[in-house]
């Protein structure tokens, strides 16, 4: 068993590395991830950061569950203190896209990293692909709640509610990241409020 | 004035130099376009490339306008042919998300291309900018069209419903092409009918 100080140094350490990893992935994409630039970023030698990350896809994939947990940590569990329906379903889509709208510089590397991968096929696309479902299936999942507790009329197609959210979010990613559109954040809460407002 | 067979023949080589850098651009994306890789893959020499794209900002400009082309011969004018005001955007709408759903292998270069060109300032990401920017003056000015042929309600803010259905499109794209969602479409086409009917 190490000595508990050290282990916290790795540990550490390799938050260090981590958080420099996903500052560079936000930047260049996943796939502009390597060990060597990492290194040079973070004024390591390659072989203290590959001590951390055995491989290049395992960097990659540590990256997507590191992200995966700071979106959990905005976004998700803050949902979660407000009552199950309606109160956490606006909730959940109004801290993504103020996120959205705070890390235009960086992009979602949800959106952004889908987009990359979409057409290489192997481990790293999967982790990504199965973080964008869990987070998606827990958007559905506030959907179904809110019309159990009857905020929203039974007979919806909770998916199709889903699906338009998330186009929402994608529309506001493109337009204010890509397009430079001021008022896309404006649209999106607007878009929010129809999808589930005007159709009861 | 060279002979008309010599310039023919180098419009022809052109054009499938072209053909050629677009397929390989939807799939490495815009970035990944290189005259040497592009000189391989049509089994020329790389100064015979050159000849006719002079640098790689050059070739990358000219398959975004190739695309753009394209777009406008495959989504745009067939929709002219129809009337103005709801017909014509229900086509434009139509044939967008179809050409999305054939295209799925490739992908749009429109949106992959976004993803990946909005943290890269320059000429290729403002050509890239420029066109989807006209696209969607195009969708908006046939919500307007829509509006003022009666097909719409007037006071209806067609940025919005632009927003929106762009949103639609975004999520097909996503969720089709990354998530590998088999509902995608049906729920875009859905999409389309609750944006434009149920609010009325």
């Amino acid at each position: 068993m190490p000595p508990p100080i050290a282990s916290s140094k790795g540990q550490h350490t390799r938050a260090v590395i981590l958080d420099a990893a996903l500052s560079l992935a936000t930047q260049v994409g996943l796939e502009g991830l390597s060990i060597g630039v990492l290194a040079e970023g973070t004024g390591m030698s390659k072989s203290g950061v590959f001590a951390h990350f055995g491989s290049r896809e395992e960097l990659q994939i540590s990256v997507i569950r590191e992200y995966h947990h700071r979106f959990e940590q905005e976004v998700f569990f803050p949902s979660l203190q407000l009552p199950r329906g309606l109160p956490r379903l606006r909730s959940l889509f109004e801290l993504w896209v103020t996120r959205i709208a705070q890390e235009l510089d960086a992009g979602c590397l949800f959106i952004g990293g889908a987009a990359e991968m979409d057409d290489r096929p192997g481990p790293v696309r999967d982790a990504l692909a199965a973080s964008v479902s869990l987070w998606l299936a827990a958007l559905h999942r506030a959907v179904t709640q809110a019309q159990a507790e009857g905020h929203l009329p039974a007979d919806w197609d909770a998916h199709q509610v889903t699906f338009e959210l998330h186009g929402l979010v994608l529309a506001l990613h493109h337009e204010a990241r890509f397009l430079r559109s001021a008022s896309a954040l404006t649209h999106a809460r607007r878009g929010f409020e129809r999808v589930l407002g005007q159709r009861a």
